[in-house]
């Protein structure tokens, strides 16, 4: 591991991705990239009682299904980085404590997946672990009630507003050296998959612009997305254009254009290879999601069934993928606070 | 970084804490700790207009403490771990994001503080980080309203409840070759002080016995540290004798007996050498905090004013710090779910 610049670490031994896989709901299934899902729940309560027992029951399938994609056991694993945005974070303690496998909670609201994949990566990276999970979650009616409004209120969503995605996330990071017990099972229909490794990390720094409408993610999180995309390409001494995809994670439309905005105000111009997870999950015309999806689920299956399996495929080679963290909480927006947020950038390259 | 048995890590490397310390609140000013403290505030709303923003103001007050005490400089810091109890642990990024470090918040209930020290230990251990920064806090009053009753409710508390600490800790983790700026002020009085080094990590596994009582917090945990002791001894082949300390988090009255029952019950014994944070920073019978103190801001002021200061001056040499935490919210228990919770073991050596 080396240090590079002022934030950013290079990864000498590109750990890699060796399986991943993701779970969603109706909606996503019905959305562009529904067929990617390895699973969805039509009946969205995943036949548990309360909402946060279905979004627990998210990440126990999507841990159970990345392990069996790899052909892997608990005991293969030596730790599971996981997060999400319910207090306490209950959707990952209860969906993961049957998993017996060390548990480092991570919280960085929709960053989640950012940060779990970038310790993941660290911890193999430096010899901690042969083999580590990164899982995140999240579940529209859960995060409805936690947020915003109970579903049967029926509140009415502004224009800005996102829609949380119903879905879970997750991929094991193994070293270079650790036999791979069965790599093409990961890609159907790959013939010879490329690894998808983790060079470069990015630790993001707390932002706050000052942007206190809480239906408005996409605002207040788009200058953190900024600021580390900034910090990665002067560290590393590069441009957007050297980069196939720049992936951020769920700024939505909104977002989307004021981190281009931003960042062209400061000479970095990422239009044309940037998308953003939260506008490809849905299709914002027909699906009536408003400015995009977001949520924890949202950047944790975007990556998990588009992005990473489209490395393998040799679509694309260079990769930043930088979810996005709104650090809120419904007290603090109550209390008239501000939103502080974060974006965590992990540079992937298909090898 | 070796990798020891099936969950501990030796740190070969030995980071130290560099510097050390803790604010409280009027409580804990009037413990048995209290002239301890770095900074007491008698007013614990902390001069703010929230519970909440209290509670973030002590995070700030910490980690510009330790600053000060290391002579350091937030641009000597590569990256903070923190996390608190609050919802989307907002006292941890509204608390530290005007400090410009880059952050990775942690959720590990009041065990936070030893995830946090762990991590920050392995980043300097790994080179990812010259120095890291691990900081938690709690507050008496947000989390009785968030997790209990508004202050002004009146509850009665059960003889097993504990007390939340009103205080924050914050810890400098530095490698062995980083040159300290000014050692002898964190240990004011002390001629040569020690280091104190951190030698092993054991993180913890998530464990649920089926205790549901919210008002009992140390039954909860006491199987969560029990597991990840009997897994540290076994992997490091040592006994709790080969120890000066063993310190768990805060277990209080009722959760220590249970965990010296559980290990004997295997063979292990740790009776003599065993204490607990949250007996440690009150006097149960003066102080009316029925089976002791909780919340992330115990083990963490604890350790940074009693723990770490004992080791530096040659009290204790050899010591297992294991904070606790208890994996629920308000919301599962009032779903009638159990209390899942884990423990991690911070292996400290005083050189």
């Amino acid at each position: 591991m080396k240090r590079i610049g002022n934030y950013t670490l290079e990864l000498e031994n590109h750990p890699y991705l060796e399986a991943f896989g993701a779970v969603g709901g109706k909606k996503e299934k019905e959305g562009p990239l529904g067929e990617y899902f390895d699973k969805c729940f039509i009946d969205t309560t995943l036949g548990q009682d309360t909402w946060e027992q279905s979004e627990s029951k998210l990440q126990t399938e999507a841990s159970q299904l990345v392990l069996e994609k790899g052909s892997l056991t608990q005991n293969d694993i030596q730790y599971v980085f996981s997060g999400d945005l319910l207090n306490q974070c209950i959707s990952s303690t209860f969906g993961l404590r049957t998993l017996n496998i060390p548990f480092l909670g991570q919280f960085g609201a929709c960053s989640t997946m950012g940060q779990a994949l970038a310790m993941a990566s660290i911890f193999v990276e430096s010899g901690a672990a042969d083999r580590a999970m990164a899982v995140t979650s999240s579940h529209f009616c859960s995060a409805e009630r936690q947020f915003r409004f109970p579903l049967e209120y029926g509140g009415q969503r502004t224009p800005t507003a996102q829609w949380t995605v119903t879905g879970a996330g997750a991929v094991i990071v193994a070293g270079q050296d650790v036999p791979s017990k069965q790599m093409t099972t990961v890609y159907p229909g790959v013939t010879k998959p490329k690894r998808v490794t983790v060079s470069h990390i990015t630790v993001g720094r707390i932002t706050d612009l000052g942007v206190k409408d809480a239906n408005n993610m996409g605002a207040a999180m788009a200058p953190a997305a900024a600021q580390t995309i900034a910090d990665y390409l002067e560290d590393t001494n590069t441009s957007p254009q050297d980069y196939d995809l720049i992936l951020t994670g769920d700024l939505g439309q909104v977002g989307s254009e004021l981190l281009e905005k931003l960042l062209r105000e400061n000479g970095i111009f990422i239009g044309e290879n940037h998308n953003d997870c939260g506008l490809l999950i849905y299709d914002r015309q027909k699906q009536d999601v408003h400015a995009g999806g977001s949520g924890c689920g949202c950047a944790a299956s975007v990556s998990c069934i588009k992005l990473f399996p489209e490395m393998a495929e040799g679509l694309y080679h260079n990769v930043l993928f930088v979810p996005t963290g709104a650090l809120m909480s419904p007290t603090s927006s109550q209390q008239g606070a501000s939103i502080p947020s974060i974006a965590h950038l992990v540079h992937l390259t298909a090898e």
